[in-house]
């Protein structure tokens, strides 16, 4: 394995690598100053059917793991339920999401082997947990709780929210301590949540955590992916016409990179090009100037910027990438019958 | 045992006797017909030092053991954490309150051989429990809980109440199936908390019990007995000369039987009386009447409002029958060590 000729600056440089915030960063470096294969865990709840979003945070799982990480991913269906999932349908999700998240691990190269999954209810229906839980319960306010959730949980502001919503984030800490983690990976809306872990945690006798935090990507339509609206996202499952619909559908006006395709283009596609020495292409007929080769993002966004490339001809583009990635989930029988077991 | 020899309308009328509501009244007379010994259970937190007023469930739990009925007594230490008792003099509290209510019950006569104790966290830390918990905050909202608290638990309405006070409910209403019980006792301040409970045991596929709620008793000054106001309630452990002090010191108008003191008389010393064959007296001096003895509370009554008794006279009688009470908490050195420990 490369991972152990990387120095801890090299290390350090790969599990940053497109990040937008790390709480307790000055530990990062300590720890892996300290440890050579320090445990990074990231969690996601079996909810709504899943989005291309999910390659993003997979990308990075890929450079921890390259940086010498030892990798966690946390199937929370406890989670789920907490979030409004019905409990009869819960361990339909949990199966449809496993085989999802197993397949975006292999698209992108990545060896399960090097990774550990962890069943929410595995984990935290244990004795120790739930008295350490109720501990939880007893140093934190509700306010608190329900200022944790706000981003990550449904409905925690209406006067039906359930009481489940403010449990929520308190598993999530202590999630931490009981995957025996260093470090927790999660998007910019469980940054509350995180907050509350580090200050929480201490509290009934165990460390805070380093707590690593992936940028938002942008929806094709709006500012955010948003399960409840499709046009707003890809489903791994789309077909290759939904796709292309859905992308010449997103917002993009030429010269501005503040868009949804952008974001894919940056923190998904362009990544996963490099890491594996190739190219994105745009193609274009000659008469329009040719096609066109990016190594980097950097230039992909220049050249659009300068109006060099029209928003059509960068659609077409992303999306037959998109279908290229998505070949082997349409492919996969079993991954329909979980889904449609799941969600029908 | 006399118990076989009692129809069910005696068994009713038995456990019928001084409460002040029954919630699933109509479910009471035919679970006595199909049952022979149904299960009731009381359940009690550690949190302050133990008044006289715990008398009174404990002479109504003997009316039940009369009745047929198998009785558990939970002693919810966890409950008392949630209510903010600090965790590490939890246990402290609990084997306080544990011999404090056995010598309680031996005291009025009720041979703990007829009950089983159960500690609260023997009973909760488990798998299912924490599992059927999660389940039950997903049915409920996170204002029904705050409801339900609002009578028992501390604080619930300031900004800085924690999650545990609003656990707190969820718990209990558990309780009620993991005891296998039919029937919860308790005093009307828990009846919201019951009415919680019956509302969502039946959400997750548990039957609603049947709710025996008995009326509170006033403090001897204000309207009820609080933990934080030492002269509204008379400690297990006071000496001779406080509990005079106290109920001398006790709010009592000439011919309104509306007071404390009444409200002891009535549901706690009368009914001890009673059940032991005993009379009440009132001892004066030849010149004002000489000694008064009764053998119900009515009569106490009607002579009190009627100005046949003098408050003094009666509040004299009234110290002197709860020091006697008292005598065997006085001389318990291993309950003094126990509430020293739990309190200092």
């Amino acid at each position: 394995m490369v991972v152990k000729e990387l120095s801890v600056d090299e290390r350090y440089n790969l599990i940053m690598r497109n990040l937008q915030e790390v709480l307790g960063e000055d530990d990062l470096k300590k720890l892996l100053k300290k440890k050579k294969n320090p445990v990074v865990y990231w969690g996601t709840m079996p909810t709504g059917s899943i989005s291309i979003g999910y390659f993003f945070p997979m990308l990075k799982i890929a450079d921890f793991l390259k940086a010498g990480l030892r990798v966690k991913i946390l199937l929370a269906d406890l989670h789920g339920a907490l979030d409004g999932v019905p409990w009869e349908i819960l361990e339909k999700r949990y199966k449809y999401y496993e085989r999802a998240i197993v397949t975006i691990l292999k698209t992108i190269g990545v060896s399960i082997n090097n990774l550990e999954f962890v069943k929410g209810s595995d984990l935290q229906l244990d004795k120790n947990y739930f008295h350490d839980l109720l501990k939880l319960s007893t140093y934190t306010s509700f306010k608190n709780c329900k200022k944790a959730a706000s981003e990550v949980v449904k409905n925690v502001e209406k006067d039906s929210a359930k009481l489940s919503s403010f449990i929520y984030p308190l598993m999530q800490a202590l999630d931490e301590e009981y995957l025996k983690v260093d470090m927790q990976f999660g998007g910019m809306d469980q940054r509350k949540i995180m907050v509350l872990a580090r200050e929480i945690l201490p509290k009934i006798g165990y460390e805070a955590r380093i707590e690593l935090l992936n940028p938002i990507i942008r929806g094709l339509v709006g500012e955010k992916m948003s399960s409840s609206i499709e046009a707003t996202k890809i489903d791994l499952l789309n077909d290759e016409n939904v796709v292309i619909k859905k992308v010449k559908g997103a917002e993009m006006v030429a010269k501005n990179p503040n868009n949804g395709i952008m974001s894919l283009l940056e923190y998904f596609i362009m990544v996963s090009k490099c890491d594996n020495g190739q190219s994105f292409v745009i193609e274009r007929p000659e008469k329009y100037g040719g096609n066109l080769e990016y190594k980097d993002y950097k230039s992909v966004e220049k050249d659009f910027v300068e109006g060099k490339i029209h928003p059509l001809d960068l659609k077409n583009a992303v999306a037959q990438e998109i279908n290229i990635l998505l070949k082997k989930f349409r492919e996969d029988k079993k991954l329909h019958a979980l889904h449609k077991n799941a969600y029908c």
